[in-house]
């Protein structure tokens, strides 16, 4: 059953807004068994929205539409999809007094723009958008259901879970598809590839696997189709033992997991806990780390130590190793990995030094080049980077080896 | 003239992968004076693929094709594209002894994946690659241009930036289009489209203005269209003086500006420094902090001070004032503040502390209470923000937060 989505908004077209809505919409559909057929982003244009709406209408079950719908005047999604369906817009109280609600809230009143938002289609069920002004739409024509939202990412999650999600769920009669992750990081997609081609050749014929790179961790997706989900979730799993036994070397987790979470998860059974001094990834680590919720059971705290000043005051590097080697060498990130690891008397620290580019390279030490160090009872152990010319790129390599260095260490200390 | 992007890639699709090209290319394509008619992703599908592209092609001048380029068996962009141009797929002896260079440079020997992707279609303008094994290709019939470009964004930007924009500039004719964007912080959308609408509606005819919301920053588009490129800044110069008197609490920057890049720009004018302490944001303030390259100039490091144990023995937080008024304080935020900037001799500290979530939340402080606070040598202040129930967005929402204080601080300590 063929799923499409729409977005609407001409700062999608000319790049001002990156389009985030869409993937957790195909993530959505996914996971309920739709095939995900196209995404169309297409601008605040009445001839051309009426167009992809009709298209998409025609060839799938099941359209999504986000945007358009603002309080501002470039804003004519509803009125443009009343006129599809032939309806007419009308005051719809509960809207109303729910707009007027959420302005008090905020200390404003109520103008002509926001009445606008209280107007609906009379020929829709209207669903109800407790986070914002703008409500959700669900059109029914023929077997196939429109569905027009905000474009704001949290109020059409809001509509998506709570009306959207539950309605389709119980209109269509949907085949089973499911699908689980494999996170590695490690190694290449190509190089991957090589060593998976025998596994790949020989997956059952309802089964596939599929690569999905992003910067540092590829995701292997196991796809099954079928009748019954039970049956095929073991049949992926079954694939997934074989999996540990060909890369066990480059699989870190699984579906929703990241390297922060799993690191936490270790951190949280082993009741040990970490700290981070940081220089070239000026904080990021820390960041990952406490992007987890929880993350205060394990995470102490870190010292940001750009300058070298605070490198020696604060973490108790030497100075003259910073002369003799320079603050990106082995012995200046294992001396930060140790005095952080012992000033906030955690069981692990992490450190990391190197030069995150555009500028600070040298011939000898290329931008980036990073070292990262791991403290812990056990001893300290220090690896040398070479990553490439971009300092954002650098930051979240870096970040992620880091990480991926104290999951090691995790294991090897059990 | 219209330009298109098509993206391809099962894991658009299920929302696997964020689309981030698109923007970018419809940045870069909004630039050059293209209208971006529509952003279509869909499947490695040949079917879908031919159809995709046939009818963008045939309704817009440049078509960018990005994705399916890769040397895994589920990629079949190449072949694709070259069916519907009717060509021959032939080795390239450059391309193949430029994978043959990367891959050494990698420890990697050649395979077969590899080699695949040493062909190219005969009727194509080779693109070299010099960041990856997949050259792009473009394609020339009726006066209109089809591009093929790996999807991996450092390489398409790559091609892009080299092959791509001089050649279309140089190719097509095109009509003048400009904008400024101006980024504020600190309203809402409605809110600012009410204060400007008499703006708004006193603007020339071939000016427009579009409001591009992202969570916490509102960007003003004023785009101009006309012959003259330097008459069109001018006309959008003279605007934006006027959104200068109607708005200056707003208005943080201009077209690039980030708040960190601004800050940065201050700092470095002022000749001051700036150190963090942070507790629910977790580094998130430093990381964007040295986001900006260059920031070692002026951010000298921080302390996250997760635990309390760290706020009391590193910041010197009195332990009296977290055990009466709690963590999350006005006390303990400008002590915080305080503290950092005296520990590491900065002229400014930024300190926040609150209730991130999803738990830890109570009737008198709900997750989302968030105290921030600036010391300098004028003075320590401190300001309560009341977020939502979201972890990452109460992250983002302070640290936007705490950079514009901090923004406002060095304007009035001027």
């Amino acid at each position: 059953m063929n799923a499409e989505i729409i977005t609407i908004g001409d700062e999608l077209l000319i790049g001002m807004t990156i389009d985030t809505n869409s993937a957790w919409m195909g993530t959505e559909l996914t996971n309920i068994g739709f095939n995900v057929y196209q995404i169309t982003s297409i601008s605040d244009n009445k001839e051309h929205i009426l167009k992809a709406i009709d298209e998409s209408f025609s060839r799938s079950e099941l359209v999504l539409v986000t945007g358009g719908l603002g309080p501002t005047s470039d804003d004519i999604t509803k009125e443009t999809i009343a006129e599809y369906f032939d309806a007419e817009l009308v005051m719809d109280k509960e809207i109303y007094s729910n707009i007027e609600k959420m302005l008090r809230v905020r200390g404003l009143e109520m103008n002509e723009n926001n009445r606008r938002q209280a107007l609906v289609p009379d020929k829709c069920l209207v669903l109800q958008n407790s986070r914002g002004t703008a409500p959700g739409m669900l059109f029914e024509r023929s077997g196939h259901i429109l569905v027009s939202m905000p474009g704001v990412p949290y109020e059409m999650k809001h509509i998506m879970e709570n009306h959207v999600i539950p309605y389709i769920k119980n209109y269509f009669n949907r085949e089973a598809i499911v699908y689980r992750l494999i996170m590695t990081y490690g190694t290449f997609e190509a190089r991957l590839a090589e060593i998976l081609s025998e596994f790949e050749a020989e997956l059952p014929p309802n089964l596939s696997i599929a690569y999905l790179p992003t910067a540092g961790v590829i995701k292997l997706r196991i796809t099954a189709m079928g009748n019954d989900e039970k049956t095929l979730y073991a049949e992926i799993d079954r694939q997934i033992d074989k999996l540990n036994l060909i890369i066990p070397q480059y699989i870190f987790g699984h579906d929703g997991d990241t390297l922060e979470s799993v690191i936490g998860d270790q951190l949280k059974k082993s009741r040990k806990s970490v700290s981070t001094a940081e220089s070239c990834t000026g904080g990021n680590v820390a960041r990952m780390i406490t992007s987890v919720p929880g993350s205060s059971a394990y995470f102490t705290g870190s010292v940001i130590a750009y300058d070298n000043r605070i490198k020696i005051d604060e973490l108790k590097v030497d100075r003259k190793a910073i002369d003799t080697d320079g603050a990106v060498s082995e012995i200046v990130a294992k001396q930060m990995a140790d005095g952080i690891r012992k000033k906030f008397r955690t069981d692990y620290g992490i450190a990391t030094t190197g030069i995150a580019g555009p500028d600070g390279g040298s011939d000898e030490k290329p931008v980036g080049t990073v070292w990262i160090a791991i403290s812990s009872a056990k001893g300290i152990m220090a690896v040398k980077y070479q990553f490439g010319p971009t300092r954002n790129n650098n930051i979240r390599r870096s970040s992620l080896a880091a990480l991926n260095m104290l999951r090691e260490q995790i294991i090897n200390n059990q």
